[in-house]
């Protein structure tokens, strides 16, 4: 997704579409890269790209694992999930933490990072095979259909008797303001994404802002880009977690770039479960 | 105010109306206190306070500077602006500053300390009598009359054509939407309040919150009372700037209890300038 309309993601006719993948340097003049090196990282939609920045690709050194993964757990969702849950929320061991979207690529890895920093951890999705995963899959501690709550507020009171001390978001609109109301004192939100809102043409309202004020809460935005200094420090924290099982990864694959337009419309309208994964080729 | 009513301050009929304010110690049995000793902190509406709680009192060290400061820039308001200043906005030299609500209390302090730090500062206020306030009594770089402006979002870019690095936020609401709108990429928002909210049955929508993703900005809620901590540091630093009158500092002063409804209402109309003050007594 490029930030070139303001700020919001676009799509528009006749621009090729990019986004993060793992390719095969096929030729290269950088001294880094050489034919027959795998890197993941800002590519297109093609099964050809001529890559002219190469501080957008990062070399794949650990190829024991699906190469896929560099798309996700291990690339940009892994890293944004990383950054976000550890640099931004600030984790400690008992605090209450809630996932909106959380079957999705980033949402599913906060939930586990939070299970492994001894966190209670709840999610919501937006379907019956969604919540499944995430309590039975990934070892979230509660999760919800948030299609089947005509009132989130109340919904969030019934699973955080407590309150929230931290919100991984990934909706925006109605759900903010029913977590600002179920926020504890000194909460932390990481604003990672507002996907009910991309599509709209003017944005929902969100009327519980003063509730930051009287709750301390620091809201954070944050993009992984700016934070892939942490790169090596999150391989080295999340490899042995993949390989030995601890962390589990879900995608959700579709075959040949013509199916490209109809996967991309999937995540809006919550029809995808795990990372969304487009196959270009094999080898 | 108190945060009693769910984390919104609210003021209920035939319950005493408590506030900070500067008392004389009459009698005590608390070690730290004898008779004669000034203080500071959360008192009553009234000319005699029964205080329970000491630890909500600060003792008054410094007597060389005007004591009602102590209700203000050397106290709750002053604690706010450093807290929410140097704390939460973490400045740089050069950085472009706005402060809405700028000739209030709080305000007038912010951006003080933003020119002492270095940085452009503009405020807006609501009256043309405060405008002047802030460009010529207390050094703001740019002051305007949000009143007349019909658009706020064209009105800052006006004033910030680079965009805003800091927003000391105290109004919320259609102003918030225009800052996040003119806010630049890893900005920082201070929130001390949103005054522009209080009185409204349902908060105003705030509709640009997913600019926070994309520009990756953090916004902070504080208060004051988190902060005391850092009091002796804070005064170490205003006290000689207070002397020396390179901070000055303007009251609203209005004399007598029976006089404290009709000034409190004032703050919610606008037309106060400064630190509303009620002068219960004096020696």
């Amino acid at each position: 997704m490029s930030a070139s309309d303001g700020g919001f993601p676009s799509f528009e006719l006749g621009k090729p579409l990019t986004g993060y993948g793992v390719a095969k340097i096929l030729d290269s003049t950088h001294p880094n890269y050489k034919k027959g090196d795998l890197a993941w990282g800002f590519t297109g939609w093609e099964e050809y790209s001529l890559i002219v920045s190469p501080q957008i690709l990062i070399k794949i050194e650990h190829t024991d694992v699906p190469l896929s993964y560099y798309t996700g757990i291990l690339g940009m969702p892994g890293m944004t999930a990383y950054a976000g849950f550890y640099e931004i929320c600030t984790p400690k061991k008992g605090e209450y933490v809630y996932i909106s979207a959380a079957s999705g690529a980033v949402g599913q890895i906060v939930g586990q990072f939070a299970k492994l920093s001894g966190c209670y951890v709840v999610g919501s999705a937006g379907s019956k095979e969604k919540v499944d995963l995430l309590k039975n899959k990934f070892g979230f501690d509660e999760a919800f259909n948030y299609k089947e709550e005509p009132d989130l507020t109340a919904a969030l009171k019934r699973y955080f008797p407590e309150g929230i001390d931290i919100y991984f978001e990934n909706v925006g609109g109605k759900m903010l303001d029913a977590v600002l109301a179920n926020m504890r004192t000194l909460g932390r939100i990481a604003a990672c994404g507002m996907i009910s809102q991309y599509n709209l043409e003017k944005h929902e309202g969100v009327h519980n802002l003063a509730l930051i004020v009287w709750k301390q809460i620091r809201m954070q935005g944050f993009l992984a880009a700016s934070y892939y200094h942490l790169y090596p420090k999150f391989l080295e924290m999340a490899l042995p977690y993949i390989k030995h099982g601890k962390i589990v990864y879900v995608e959700d694959k579709a075959e040949g770039l013509e199916t490209g337009p109809t996967s991309l419309l999937s995540l809006f309208t919550g029809q995808n479960v795990g990372k969304k994964l487009l196959v270009v080729a094999r080898e």
